[in-house]
């Protein structure tokens, strides 16, 4: 991966559970977070408008988490994210969490790229090329 | 009150927090969500098609909630809810919450009588009239 | 199976997006809500006290979820839930998503039988024995 | 108020719902999270170790929100925290909420001080002197 890229995320109270820890539910979110601030900082958003009423999305497919520890309130984490696999019209994002170089639980998620209009079904779309070259450089 | 309305909630493991209880802005979302069960319960929605591209929503403008017990995972919570103030164009509904009789919050939302267009800015409206009487009913 | 266990669960709004549709990490709460009610359906609860400040506590090792369809608010879902595996110190459990009929998601969820003492780290422990039969009535 | 004191925060899209907005329910969190945020800038946290299987903890009793406009995913607001009222044993917080200048909602959290031992009922307490005299500096 030529640029590594990746966010710090302090767990907030909200997100932890009666056991004390970070609800496992709450990772899910800080991927989806995590991806979007990649997405942010090549200058574009999850959400795009492609006029015509159209806009781009990114529905997700598949998600999936392991946990190897746990983290509290205020708990400092760090998420690193990479392109595991740039489809023609699908990316795959992993991501690993660590707190103080611990890791904690690694992950992945299957956005397809898509136009939606309100109203309309969801159609797959190929994922626009200046996007695509951008997201190569996060390939492993 | 010609017409008490409750519903039953458990607490939910993933709407408890560090302390053990129930997060105190998950009764904001019981609140809503009993809210959405008497409009369900009057045949409606609180989201509905007006037809020509525009549906009625109701955009919250006030909440609050006054704390007197903490609920626990899988408590049964019985959720009370009243219309306090029936204006032309909002409602104020009242909610009340008990665990075995025992009185653990009570709140109240003030919601807006709207009518949405994609693209386009709120404009309040009238409650409709069969709502407003279906509501009537309510009124304590 | 011998027997089959679902719940019904209605969408909530505060569980939707700006997509129109229930946030995607709203159905990993939905897969430990519906683990939580077969577990009370048994007889018991996800967290149960085992005496001497210890208590069983089934921490998540593994969560994935697959998306075919998408869910709208007030939309009843009916999530099946199986034991896919039964190891002797955790549970694979699977979970269907459909609304009338129609298959909308799946998922995973890997729970590890712990013991927990506050101040104490997890402890992994053998399934209690009759948790283990009544579970095994799952097994697909 | 010698000391403002605001954090910002950028609308996840984990926190809209289906109006496109983020849920009224987010405003909730954010101001605990204001709060939390107020309290490490003043070296300590909400939840505090006082020795002896004691810890300093600050359960809720009132919360309240008005909204006058919607925030959108992505947008950044700014949170102002002042200190309304410093009672002997609680904090009265109000919450202003920006976004470009703009005047989105403003709030109130109230919270006790209180000490707490697993297994044991809360006890409210007098605000520890050094805290009392950091958060004075807040006081509008």
């Amino acid at each position: 991966m030529s640029h590594p890229f990746s966010v710090a995320r302090r767990v907030e109270f909200c997100e932890t559970d009666a056991a004390g820890i970070a609800h496992f539910s709450a990772f899910v979110c800080y991927m989806e977070q995590a991806e979007h601030a990649l997405l942010r900082h090549l200058g574009t958003s999850v959400t795009r408008d492609l006029g015509d009423g159209w806009h781009l999305s990114w529905p997700r497919v598949h998600v999936e988490c392991d946990y190897r520890g746990s983290a509290r309130f205020e708990d400092c984490l760090t998420i690193q994210v990479a392109v595991e696999r740039l489809g023609d019209r699908s990316v795959t994002y992993a991501f690993d969490f660590t707190r103080d170089g611990q890791s904690l639980a690694s992950g992945k998620l299957v956005a397809v790229c898509c136009k939606v209009r309100p109203g309309q079904p969801l159609e797959s779309m190929a994922i626009p090329a200046e996007l695509r070259s951008s997201l190569q450089k996060y390939l492993v």
